[in-house]
């Protein structure tokens, strides 16, 4: 097993952080390894916000839930869908994209093109010591978060990135079987073999809480995945992406 | 710069593979590696289809659009978004996820996990000294490679992944400035700026084309990105992804 695959496998959210700024370079590292990541058609549809400022950190940090290390970390990136640049693009050249930026098509390619930067920018960080942490809290009130970052139409904040220098040793949370996950030419749909491997699962899970916690915790993993998905959470999605001009035809 | 860091540096697509097919230990290690990529609230929202079968490669390959190395390479991966599990999740514990499920939120959490498993995968696979390309292509006709594959509903496949032993070796493709996708503590909207720092990517891209083509193309980014846009793809998207239980409300 090589060093790369080493530190991927080797990965968990890290969500207490040394007081340890990244410098420029590393941050210039991160940012050029996202960027070299694969892209749809050359299309380059993301934006990468880096948050260095006290305050504004401060303010994800509240919006994103209280949750500490948004503002207590080595930097702060926010990943963004784009397509605004290509309106830019639109007025370079003359030409209305309009049907094609605002269809579903392009709204997965800017969201899966951050998504696949950000990742990206993950491991880069990981392979150099630092631990990452994805801060999905920041789609608890979009709106305020545009507004904090100042992200014009046909920019989407999707998640942040906490990177830092570990100061915690989480356990690695063991993932799905690797049969449930992966299939072989062809879907395999087959309820019954996936109730019983996830009832499988739901004892590991159970097993690993029960011992990582002294006995306090030992939910299972569907029960976890029942308890989050039986409430409904950031229902305003849907027109929030409308009306920044994704997703609407 | 370490290993890894040099790996993702030197990312480039593969479009041509040798007739070598990837080892099951091979496979296992990218599939585990995909598994360890971060994963929203621990949702695990993604299958990936692992596809060896000539008969469907070669089905796929016309799908995506006559692509032959979506036939011809080491292994074929496609990577789907999938809620179908927590439908699984919702009858074992009775309840009913409907609103959930069927959320543009839950819709973007899920085509972001796949990403990112998809994207550590292919990490993964370069560190091993194989090449990968991406393949959107299978999104040309959804509606086949969904039969195809025997998707059922809440599971869209997003993208194919070829990966194999290369059988070329292609340049770097230059990316935006950095400047021009990294902003810091907020997005910078300067719209000016942003048509100069488009203006001189354009020459830096017309000229790496001419170089390496002997003249043949000398075309800019914004004029490629011009006209891809002005001609809208996949406008099917929106109805398909609503009908397969997504993005609905």
């Amino acid at each position: 097993m090589n060093t790369t695959i080493e530190t991927i496998l080797r990965h968990r959210s890290i969500r207490k952080f040394k007081d340890k700024a990244l410098t420029d370079e590393q941050i210039e590292t991160i940012v050029r390894s996202a960027q070299a990541a694969s892209t749809s058609s050359y299309i380059q549809a993301y934006t990468i916000i880096g948050v260095d400022d006290l305050d504004i950190k401060a303010r994800l940090a509240e919006l994103a839930g209280n949750q500490s290390y948004v503002a207590e970390n080595g930097h702060f990136f926010v990943f963004c869908a784009d397509l605004h640049r290509h309106e830019v693009i639109s007025e370079l050249h003359s030409q209305d994209f309009s049907e094609s930026l605002e269809s579903t098509e392009k709204y997965m390619v800017a969201v899966i093109d951050a998504a696949l930067a950000a990742q990206t920018a993950s491991i880069a960080a990981e392979s150099m010591g630092l631990g990452i942490c994805y801060i999905g809290g920041i789609r608890n009130q979009l709106d305020k978060v545009s507004e904090l970052l100042n992200t014009p139409d046909r920019v989407i904040p999707l998640f942040g990135l906490a990177v830092g220098y570990p100061d915690q040793e989480p356990y690695l949370k063991p993932r799905l079987p690797l049969e449930n996950v992966y299939h072989k030419n062809g879907y395999q749909q087959n309820d019954q073999l996936y109730k019983k491997q996830l009832e499988e699962y739901d004892q590991e899970i159970s097993a690993y809480y029960h011992e990582r916690t002294g006995g306090k915790r030992k939910e299972t993993w569907t029960g976890q995945m029942a308890k989050m998905l039986s409430l409904p959470k950031r229902m305003y999605m849907k027109d929030f992406v409308e009306k920044k001009g994704f997703n609407k035809r």
